[in-house]
This record gives structure tokens, sequence and C-alpha cells, in this order.
């Protein structure tokens, strides 16, 4: 089988964990990565990663001509970069080539672009690519519907430099209709990377769901599990939790 | 409405509960109980719990007459005694009063007799009645189906007297076809209730889905949640198992 | 040996509880309890609280004529109140009689009132007579003092019916220096009866205290530690938290 | 104020992390690493681990002539090899040259032979050197003191590959006259880099004490905290727990 030739913007912390986990994946071939500034311009992603090959040459959102995805061709392409990356990839979307977008933030203007993309091709936007906090949070809004009365809270606890409310906690705080301002306890000590609690408190009884990352790799594995459900699926908007919802339908026990 | 009319087979230390819940639920009537010996013989379950009117006689097992179901009618019956109470209510499984037992283990003979029972009536099956821990159950045989890959393992806390490993934890590891020996972690320490936790372990990832009873009387609610669900159901064998699954199919999140 | 002879003032949930645990003990006798409405009136705690013996006569605020003490004389007082029980006890503090105290919050006059005590015989005042919070407490300073650069939260979960930020969290804020509004996160759900958690974040790994309260009688178990200790101590005041830090110099391990 | 000159002995996944810490540690200049195998040798530790300067000279075992503590002098040997490294440094042991050794288990010949050498240095000994989980062992070691009736279990969690039972777990057994067979409970799943609970179970309360590694530069750390506080000790022996259990000592709060 051919490999899945994948297109990469964004190469902070989070990018270059991804990329890593493409490289390291023999299902994949990353072509290129795509970043804002000039650092690292083209040298290739896998030589800084430590790899002895040649994969993922860097290039500049400035390289990026008209001709740039014809000359470069892959099949899907995974932003990890910032609320402003959507703008670079127009062509790409509008000619049909799948994209998986794990920004945190978009404004409303963003939003609609994506909206615009899935007429032509199939987006999947997921603030946070893990497979298990999606897990967690579906099987939390499960929990909500069979028992109404509990009192729900959430903790989230990161890493001293965190500076803002986890977006990962916001989302759960609405999916769950909570005020996110009432109802989730940020705890911001040493170097934890991540963990996000979501306590169910009953008249006789307390459930705990509870999700931690170990590294951001999680994110990494979460995009190729995203890339390889998106192949060949139609026009349309996914995200990681219509997955998610649509696993737990599948897998429903049976006694 | 009229009340539901319930008798309770048993009247330890869970059964008190059990049948204290439903003393202080008004969609109930609490009839009588049923006990092996001869303590409290037809004083009044609610006296001796506190309450100041006269509900659930107390009968022991020897006061069972070939009537007695004709003459105290109900309109289920609550199992929380042992394996034995099961040979006290043929006549009223075949007459077709629904049954719900909460016994933890029982023995291959039994088991026949209550599959006997569901020819004529509906029976609701399930050594742990607590909603919760049931929830998580199911929720983890999900899981697993969806990260088949994930190392699981269980502990289980409760107080220091308690001598077996929890009926629960070994239920928890059958449905995961996780060996019970290998797999489950006891806890015996002060006065810890009872809390159930099922750890999976991923390369980059840690979920931990956890079960805490604060009380006994997260049994007495279960059980009232299976009456409620139980009654005019088709004859057949139920667990709470089922009805969870059931819940979570029909409440799968749509976005 | 002589009983020693306990007279509690207060009467309300742990009240109660703490009678309870005087009463199941067979070191103690206890002699009256006082409290402030009529309820019970010269009725026995001993008799209320399900024992088959007469012990603890109820007496209300009004009773106290100037010489309740010597009429019923005791060896130490308990005050499991309010506030303003400190002031049912003035002759009894100067005549020597030692005094425990849990009330969660005094006002200055109040806490003076108690200083002016202490001239004349032993009191000790603690906000939670549970000993395991105490002995967290005091590891947690030790910890904040060999690490002094590790960032603290603290994490407070009590059931949902709790309306003020727990005043134990806000002592070990205190004794933390910590600012309460900023690093006590409190969680409110269904029945927690109360938790409480030190979390040290550092650079590479995390410790978390934690003390879980099963039921109220750990105040009860708390309070007899505190009058065996109090027994033959001199005029002055007395905390669990320095008995606590006492016993921790005592046990340094050696070895 | 001169640095102070290290040398290490292994260079395994945690003697590269360790190695690491000291580089990046301006106290300290890392003067060798010693290695049983002949990779990299006579490469640089700095180059090696990303840094753009030289220091930790690599040599192999083999390199170790008569005169080589002679013309490579250091202030302090630390040991994160195995349980052979301690007869590469006899001679630097009797001129005197501080010994730090983290091997997780010595046969009685080598323990005899760190014994000879306290005659002549200070020699500091300890399986785990994370600071954390010395605090947490002294911590415990004392509260099973003031609460001799608690029950206690430890929990440790590591990551799947994990074959043994955690040293540390078996330390912390020993200290506590636990047995380890009965009172360890180990749990192996996916990647989680090494987590230590202590439960102490009472009547009405649980405390637990908990210390989670988030990786392995916390031993770096600790051996930087025990060279700190080796420099100048007269010879002896000395361990992370004693050091801790003096800090405790001097850092018992006052009220």
């Amino acid at each position: 089988m051919d490999k899945i030739r994948i297109g990469i913007f964004g190469f902070g912390k989070t990018g270059k964990v991804v990329a890593n986990e493409f490289l390291k994946n023999s299902l994949f071939k990353l072509e290129w990565v795509v970043r804002k500034c000039h650092d690292d311009h083209q040298k290739y992603a896998s030589r800084l990663l430590g790899h002895e090959f040649d994969a993922g040459e860097i290039f500049s959102a400035e390289d990026m001509s008209d001709d740039f995805f014809l000359e470069r061709p892959v099949d899907m392409l995974v932003d990890f970069s910032d609320s402003t990356g959507v703008y670079l990839y127009k062509k790409a979307a509008v000619a049909g080539i799948p994209i998986i977008t794990a920004i945190s933030k978009y404004e409303q203007e963003e939003l609609d672009l994506l909206k615009f993309f899935t007429k032509h091709t199939a987006v999947l936007y997921s603030p946070n690519m893990s497979l298990g906090i999606n897990v967690v949070m579906v099987a939390a809004q499960i929990l909500q519907k069979i028992a109404p009365h509990a009192d729900i809270e959430i903790v989230e606890e990161h890493f001293k430099g965190k500076k803002e409310v986890s977006g990962t906690a916001k989302r759960i705080a609405s999916v769950l209709n909570l005020d996110a301002e009432e109802h989730i306890n940020s705890i911001r000590v040493g170097a934890i990377v991540g963990r996000h609690e979501i306590i169910f408190g009953m008249p006789h009884q307390t459930i705990r769901l509870s999700h931690e990352s170990l590294d951001r790799a999680a994110f990494g594995q979460g995009a190729i599990f995203a890339v390889k459900f998106l192949i060949g699926k139609p026009p349309g908007m996914y995200t990681m939790e219509t997955i998610i919802a649509e696993m737990f339908r599948q897998n429903i026990p049976v006694y």
C-alpha cells in the first residue's frame, strides 16, 4: 500500500512531537512542515528530531506560492499551528484535501472559513486530539443523562506556567452545560503535563472519571487516529467527539 | 396512583438499609420483610428503623405457609438475603411476581432455579445494585473496545474486616476478560465502605474510572431504580448491566 | 482507676457523635450535656443514642445556675457547641477544670476570654479535632520547609450543602502562608463527608497529602485523644497542632 | 567559588539524565563519566546530551588505570551504574573522595566494601535519590508511630515493562515493618513513570501519602541535593532518609 502523505502546519512544542509520531509510523510519509518563522528553513524535520533519514522539509509561511500544494502534493493536512494557519491552506481545501486541525481557539471569521471548507472536503476539528480525553468527555455526557441529579465538578491540573484555564476543561464544561467559571477548578503546580478529572457526586456514591497526559505524544497518537478515520470520508465537519460517540454506539456491550 | 407494594427478603446490614430506602420513598409501600431468624418477629421494620408509622411486618422463613403470598400480596420481591433465599419464593415467581435479587454468589442449582423463574416472570439479578458501579463497568467495557491495547488493572478498597475479594471487582474482571487473580488488587484498611477503580494505561496517557460508595443506601437507591425499571417488563432475565447498557445506547451524545 | 468525668457543651450533629464516642469508651463517664435549646430536656444522651444505660443528662443553657459545676463535678469540659458556649463555663475555667473546645470560629472577644482562662487551667483549642488532619497539616509545614520552591495548592471536597469554604482548609492555608482565596479549591458534590488534599508540585515530581473523613466520629476520637493528653497538664493554651508537632519530634525515625 | 568537580559512574537511561542535571547546574563541573561498555568512548557527555560545550569525557571501565583518579581529580563520585561499580573506585574512596551511590540492590560483599569505605570517606547510599519519596517515607514512619493501630497498604504504579516489584516500595515496607509480599500492591500499566502511595486506614478516616515521579530528572535533582549535603561531612555512612529525618527534626513547626 502507498504511504499516506502528510503535510503539517506548525512546528512548536506540540507540532514537533506530532511530526515525530508521523515520522515513526511506517504508514505515513511526512512530506513537509510549514511554520511561520524562518527557523530551520529547508532543513528536514526528521533530522532535527534525531532520525537518520530525510523527511519533512521545513518551509516558512512566506514560501507558500500559488503552486505549493501542486508541487508538493499530500493526502492530508494536519494543523497544529495557530488560529491563523487556516488562511494558508484555502487552495488545498477547495481542491479536496482533507484537513485535521487542533487549534485551541478560533475567532468567528476562521470558524466560518472552516465551514466553507467543509463544502469541498472533510474537516476534522478538535482542540484536544488525545483519544482518552474524548472518551472521558463522551462517558461524562452519558453519565450526566443517566444520573441527571448528580452534582458535577471539573478539576484540571497543569504545570505552574500555564496561564489560562484549560481549553479542554472549558469544552467539558460546555458539553455538560456547566458554567465554566463556577465549576472548573484549576490547579497550577510544578510540572504536571495535564490532568482532567470530572467528579459526579450523588447522595450515596461518588464517581470520578480522570484522564492524565503523560507527554504530548498523546496528541500525535490522536492525530494519527484521526487521519486514519478521515481517509475516504465525504466532505463535512467532523470532531473527535463525534468519532468517539460513534465508537461508543458500536461498542455498547451485549450480555 | 397506587403505591408499589414491596416484599423484602433479608434484614441484615444491607437489607435494613434497603428496607429503609423503600420506607422513605412515597412511591412504595413496604408490606413485609422475611428473615431467616426469629429476631424482631412480627415487629415492624419501620419502627426498628426509627419511623413513626407501621410498615414492613417482620416474618421468619418458617412463617411462610402455602398461602403467604396470597394473604400478603406484593407487586415486587426484593432479595437481599443469601443464596438460599431463592427457594422461598418459588410460588410467587410462578405466579408472575417480578423479582429483584442482589445475592453476591449463587451455586449452579440456584442459578437454574432463577432461570426457571424467568419463564414466568421478570427476574433482575445483579450482585451489585449500585447504579454508579454499573455505569463504570459499562464505560470500562466500551473503553476497552476503543483502546484494545490498553493495559488494565482493577483496584478495590474496602474495610479491614472484609475477608474475600470484592465480588464486584471479580465481575468487572470477568466482563473485561481479565484474569481476576492477576489483575485485581485488594486493599483492606480501616473503614473504607467500598471503592473500585479501573486503571487504563496507554503509551502516553492514563485513564481512571473510579466509583466510591459512601454508605450502603446506594444499594437501596439502585434497588428502587431496578423496581421502577422492572414494572411491566415481560418475563425474562435482566441485569443492572443490561439496563445501564441500554441507557448508554439511548444517551449517546449528538453534536 | 476512676473514670474520667466529662461534661459536653453542644448536642448538634457533631456533638451527638462526640458524646457517643465518650459513651462507648469505658475510660470515661459522660456526666452531662448542656445544649442551648430545651429539646430532650433532662433526658439521657445515652438513651437518645441507643444505649441501654443512663448517662449524660441533658440540660439547657438556662439551667446553668451558679452552682452547676459544684453540683455536677466533671474532670474535663468538651465544647462542640458554638462560639457563645465559652461564656457558659467561666466559673469552671477559673476553678481549674481543663477545657477542650472545637469551635470553628471565634470573635476576638471570645479569644480573649479563652486566653484569660489559660491563666487558671489548660485549654486546648482546635477547630478540627481529627487526629489525621492535624498530622497532614504538620507534615505539610515540614515539607514546605524542605522544598521551599514547591508550588502548593489545597483541594477540599465536601457535600453539596456545605456553604462556606472549609475552615480546616483555611487553617491549612494560614499555616502554609498561602492566600486562601487563591490557593483553596472547593469542590461541593453529593454527600462527601470531608476530604482535604494538599498538592506539592515540583519540577520533576508531585507529592499529595490527603485526608478523608469517613464519618464525624473522627472528631470524637480526636476529642478523646485530646482529653487523654490534657489530663494533668499545667495551665496554658494548647492546640492539636502543637500536640501533633510534639509527637513528630518524639518520633523522628532513627536509622 | 570553585565549581564542584563531579565524576559519574553509569551512563544508562538514568545515568544520562543525572549527568545532564549536573551539566545544567553552574555549581558543578562534570569532569568525566565512566561506563562499562565502549560506546561513545572519549566523546563528551555534554555533546551527546545536546549542549554546545565540552564536559564529561566518557571512559570505559577498562580505561581505569592506577592513576585514573590522580590524573582526573574530582571532588565527589556519583554512582548510577550497577552493583559492580563499587569495585572501580576503591582507590578514590581510600583517598577520601566522598561517594554517592544510588544502586538499587547490592550483595553482601559489596555492602561490606561500602562499609569499609566509610572508614575513609563519607558515603551516601540510597536506592531512590528523589527528595520527595524520602520525605513521604519519613512522614509515613512518623504517622505509623502516632497512629499505631492504623492499617497500612502500599500501592506502587509503574510502566508495563517494569518486571520486578519496586525497590522503593520494598524499602517503604521495610521501614514500616510490613510484610512486602502481603502489603505491596503493584500496578503495571502503560507508561506511568513511577507513583507510590501509602494508605493509612483508621476507623473513621483515611490518610494517603502519595509521590509521583514526572521524569527521571527527579533522581538527578536528588543527587545534586545529596552532593551539596555531603560536602565537608566526616567519614561515615549516610542515607537520604537520615538527611530527610534530620530536616524533619529541624523544621518541626512552632506555633
